[in-house]
C-alpha cells in the first residue's frame, strides 16, 4: 500500500539515474539532495561497487527511504525504458545534435511532460568521466548547469541537488518574500501616539530652537517613523524608550 | 594590481559569510561551490580550528584563490561593517520580526543592491546549530531555502551553493534552450528530396497499395519527415539509407 502510494507519487518526477556511479558516498549524497526536494526515484546501473552499498546510508543523512527504494539496472536502455522523455547532464558540450536547456528551463519541460501524464527521468554520468557518448545518445534533451566558465567543478550531488531544486521549486508554493511582520504594522494612531509622545518630550527640552526649524525638523521625524514599518509592539516599545530616555538617570534605582 | 582587479569584482558579488564553521573540509566545499558561481569573497568569522586550516585545500578542488583571499574576522559584527544589505541564511523560522525570502528573490534583491553601488553579504551558520538568533538580528532579511517540509538537511556547502546559483543565474546568459540544429535545419527542397527518394522506392515495390491509400500515407510520411527537424546533414544520411535498404542484401558484398 505505502510502496504503491509511492510508485504513483514517483511517476509525477523525475528519476534520477546514476550511470556506473563509483563511490557508495556519493550515491548516498545524491539521496540526500534529492529528498530535500522531494525526489524518491533513485536508479542506478552498474554501481561500480555493487548495491547495496554500505558507504551510502551514512552519507544520506536519514535519506535512507531513496536509497532503500533504489532500483538496480544493467544498462542505461533498461534504466530508461519506461521514461517517455529523458535528459542527459553533462558538463561539457558535447557537439550531439540534441537541443541543450538549463536546469529551470527541464523543469518546466518537466513538470509539461508530467502533466501531460507522461514520465521523465534525468541521466548523471560517473564521477570522473561523466556519460560516454553512448549514454547521451540515449537522452531527448542535453541538461547543462551554466557555471563560472573560469571554474567549472560540479560533484554528482551538486548537479543532482541544483536539478532536484529547480524542479522543487516550480511546483512549491513559498512566497518568494514574506513580510516582517505577518500580522501587519502598526495603526496610524498608535505611531502618531508614538510621534507626538517624541515631540512633546524633546519640546520640553527646546531640541527644536525655532519654529522654523520645528516644521521641519517634526517632518524628518515623522518621516523616519512613518516608513520604518514598525509594529505596534515595536511602538509600545519605542514609548518605553522615549519614557526611559526622558527620566534623569537616577531615577533609574527607583524603577 | 590582480589583487585590486579581485577587490573591485568582489564589491559587485555578495560576500560570502562563514560564521563560526567547525570543519575545514566544510570550508573548502563551500569555496569550491562558491567559485563553480564565479564568487570570490569568503569571510570567516571565528572559524572553530582557526586559519589557514589544512583541510580546507583538498576539499576546494582548486577553488584555491578563493581561500587564499578569504578573510577572517574575530565578529560578525566586524565582519559585515562595510556591508550595507546583509542576509542570514537560517533552515528554521526563527519567528523575528524580519522578511524573509526565497535565494531566487534574494538574488534579485542583491543585483539591485549591487546596482545601486551598495555591498551585500549573506551569513552561514556553524554546521550544527546554525546562527544564533543574535547573529540573524545582525542581518536586513532572513534567506530561507524552500525544502521538502518532510525532510530538511541542507548541509552548509549546499545552501551555498543553492545561493550562489541563484545570484550567477540573474546576471548569465546561456539561453535556457539551445536547440539541436544551432546551423539550422535541412531546407524544404533538401526534405523534398528525401520524401520524393523514399516515395519511389517504395512506390516500386507497392507499398502504397491504392491510389486512395497512397494519398493519406503520402502526408503521414511526409509530415513525419517535415516534423523531425532534421539537419542538411541528417537528411543527407537517410538519403544514403533509403538508398542502402533499395539495395538486394547480396550487394552489401560488393560495395
Amino acid at each position: 500500500m505505502a510502496e504503491g502510494r509511492l510508485m504513483s507519487e514517483q511517476s509525477k518526477q523525475p528519476a534520477i539515474i546514476l550511470v556506473r556511479p563509483q563511490l557508495g558516498e556519493n550515491i548516498g549524497k545524491a539521496a540526500r539532495a534529492m529528498l530535500n526536494f522531494g525526489l524518491t526515484d533513485m536508479r542506478l546501473v552498474a554501481p561500480r561497487d555493487g548495491w547495496p552499498n554500505p558507504a551510502a546510508g551514512p552519507a544520506a543523512s536519514g535519506a535512507d527511504i531513496v536509497l532503500e527504494n533504489a532500483r538496480v539496472f544493467d544498462t542505461v536502455e533498461e534504466a530508461v525504458a519506461d521514461l517517455s522523455h529523458v535528459y542527459a547532464s553533462t558538463v561539457r558540450d558535447r557537439d550531439m545534435p540534441k537541443p541543450v536547456v538549463t536546469p529551470r528551463e527541464a523543469a518546466q519541460q518537466m513538470h509539461a511532460v508530467i502533466g501531460k501524464g507522461q514520465t521523465t527521468g534525468i541521466l548523471f554520468g560517473p564521477e570522473r568521466s561523466g556519460l560516454t557518448n553512448d549514454d547521451v545518445v540515449l537522452a531527448d534533451t542535453i541538461l547543462t548547469v551554466p557555471v563560472n566558465p573560469g571554474f567549472g567543478s560540479l560533484n554528482l550531488a551538486q548537479a543532482v541537488i541544483l536539478t532536484a531544486y529547480e524542479f522543487h521549486h516550480l511546483a512549491d508554493g513559498t512566497p518568494a518574500y514574506q513580510p516582517s511582520h505577518p500580522e501587519g504594522t502598526a495603526s496610524k494612531d498608535e505611531l502618531l501616539g508614538l510621534m507626538e509622545h517624541l515631540e512633546g518630550e524633546l519640546d520640553k527640552r527646546g531640541f527644536f530652537r525655532s519654529e522654523d526649524r520645528r516644521a521641519t525638523m517634526r517632518r524628518t521625524l515623522r518621516n523616519l517613523i512613518q516608513n520604518a514599518g514598525f509594529s505596534r509592539q515595536e511602538v509600545f516599545t519605542l514609548r518605553g524608550v522615549v519614557k526611559s530616555l526622558a527620566r534623569p538617570p537616577r531615577d533609574r534605582q527607583d524603577d
